[in-house]
């Protein structure tokens, strides 16, 4: 193999596939990146054989050819390049020599023969989604994935796909978070999508994946992910990178049920406002479940935030907001609201509830019309007295 | 005690206090802020036995009184008060109480009798030195300050009074570092500062406690620290805040030695070029010392940089540069000449050496002149070949 790319190009090569190589790997080539040079330029894949990435960059080959180079030394080489100056790269028997302006190196290498194949994308993308909703989608969802977890459905997001939307949901048993994405012309493939979810209308995907894709989506307007979904894998396509994804077997809890359809309790305030009362409470709650308490008065519009322990003393804050429905007194994980709470993107939320005993919900609220908005929501269980 | 201040001046006296309260104390008092109000203000106290901070600030004080409660409590609670509001703090029993805004909390804490005692400062400070130098000759001497060293003298910087300049120094025996304050009649209590250096010409200030300084010294033009030392003890104030510490007893090293009285070459060059290049070539640099090889070519005007190592392979790079004196060739511990460029404060650099094994300088350039600086000096020992 004999190229050259820019080194902007390269860079973003190795960015987007380095953080799938796994840190302690008991097989070498897994620590290894793998790069192709063939007609149609060069290809830079990573694998921890759970999620792989394959990134495509422009480049004139003068000859083709394969290797595979340790990622830390790629990685870390490349970001004390002198900026600008092309990279021209050429194998030469196991190792990968490499030149840029007056840098030179020579990087020993493994044979690409022996690095794992990543599985070939035959269908077709069924799904288009902008990146920038992608992401908002991704970012508050994964707050409620339960890690290290015996039931490994519940270490993926489970998307449901509707007829007019897609449903985004993950949980951990204690809390729930669901976010909605409404289809429109643009965003499908109509036939094949309709063909995909008649047959199987939902998937789980594991979060690590998630994570990943939140990192090569670029933050452009126009930057879209095409998604493609065979034979328990996932394709992720943003920007000439492809990540690809095993799915995660098995049947996603029925969540829909604990839902609350509606909420006889509607609290409408600025969220940091609420999210420092209960960081200050959570300093005082006692027990494991590091319990703050909520009272809602309706006459008074306001809500007390308050938290006591036997060792540390006694905390209460109180905030005026707009009250809708009865009073209610709840006991909620303090840590659990806050997660919620981080979640709301707009400056004002909702926290709806029926009763100290079910589950009460976190909105976000349009700033300009004040109108709830239905598109996210986090559900929450209180604590019972 | 009862007393009223000012959200930020509560806010600056925790946050400059605080760092000092040790983490996992076996005595739980030391894990207390000490509160003292009395009609001068409030004095807010923490010691962790080896460095003291007292902050004073302005209070309204309705009744005198002294109480100590948890720092972690506290510097949390006052990080979620909504911003602005005054701060009301009142003592009941071995509680404080805390009211600003509609956020109320009480908490328990222990008597301010079993507080131990800060040492009072008796004699005039007998330096003044404004807080931006001190600052910066702190951040690049204390890069060789030896951490978990036998020989304590060697975990401090060593300042020694001359008559017209102040020098300040650290090395770990690998590497040396000097900065030189000069004096002008602002900067000294003239007659007490020549009484206190005729008597000692120097003294050890542990590394730990100018970490502290750097905290609080404020970015601003005018702020300026005075600086007071008495048996064994050193005193800074700064803003308000006062910092005791312990001085380290013990006979510094005659470092002056090893510092080259003159350099055969001199060469000089960006410094993030060669940061760059040697950052590059540590990655290939094998043994345990982390070797890198610079050869300067006095024909050429120019330095090579590179390493090589049987498992990962090699590596050069080639800077243009001014040479000055005879060409030289000089193997480094790449950490130690990067830990040397990382304090260079200046876009240009000199390197300066005689031969490939003894003592080697980093010193700034100034930019607009092109003159060397020579307030500041990093001195690296070569590896012997």
């Amino acid at each position: 193999m004999k190229l050259t790319c820019t080194q902007d190009n390269f860079k973003k090569a190795i960015y987007n596939s380095e953080r799938v190589v796994s840190k302690q790997n008991t097989l070498p080539i897994l620590n290894n990146i793998l790069f192709e040079g063939d007609k149609s330029g060069l290809r830079v894949s990573a694998t921890n054989l759970e999620i792989g990435v394959t990134v495509k960059i422009g480049a004139r080959v003068e000859k083709e050819g394969k290797i595979t180079i340790p990622a830390k030394i790629i990685s870390s080489f490349i970001n004390n390049l002198p900026a600008g100056e092309n990279i021209t790269l050429e194998t030469s028997d196991q190792s990968l020599k490499i030149k840029s302006g007056s840098a030179r190196a020579t990087i020993k290498g493994l044979s690409a023969e022996d690095f794992p194949l990543l599985p070939k994308k035959t269908a077709n993308p069924i799904l288009f989604i902008p990146g920038e909703n992608l992401k908002n989608i991704i970012t508050r969802v994964i707050s409620c994935v339960a890690f290290n977890e015996t039931r490994t459905e519940l270490t993926g997001v489970n998307v449901v796909f509707g007829e007019k939307e897609i449903f985004f949901a993950a949980t951990d048993g204690f809390r729930l978070s669901e976010s909605i994405f409404a289809l429109d012309d643009k965003n499908t493939n109509k036939e094949e999508y309709d063909l995909f979810r008649n047959k199987k209308d939902n998937v789980i995907i594991p979060a690590a994946t998630l994570v990943e894709l939140l990192r090569v989506i670029q933050s452009k307007e126009d930057s879209e992910v095409k998604i493609t979904i065979e034979e328990g894998q996932i394709f992720f396509e943003a920007d000439g990178t492809i990540i690809i994804s095993r799915l995660i077997n098995g049947k996603y809890p029925e969540y829909k049920h604990i839902m609350p359809k509606e909420y006889k309790t509607r609290v409408v305030g600025e969220r940091s406002a609420l999210q420092s009362a209960v960081k200050m409470a959570s300093l005082f709650s006692g027990g494991k479940a590091s319990e703050v308490a909520l009272k809602i008065s309706a006459e008074e519009k306001k809500m007390a935030v308050g938290a006591m322990s036997a060792e540390v003393g006694e905390n209460s804050s109180e905030l005026k907001l707009d009250v809708v429905g009865p009073s209610q007194e709840m006991v909620f994980n303090s840590k659990y609201l806050l997660d919620g709470l981080n979640t709301i993107a707009t400056s004002k939320m909702t926290l709806l509830a029926n009763n100290g005993s079910t589950a009460a919900a976190l909105k976000e609220i349009n700033e300009q019309t004040g109108e709830v908005l239905e598109g996210y929501t986090y559900i929450v269980m209180p604590i019972k007295n």
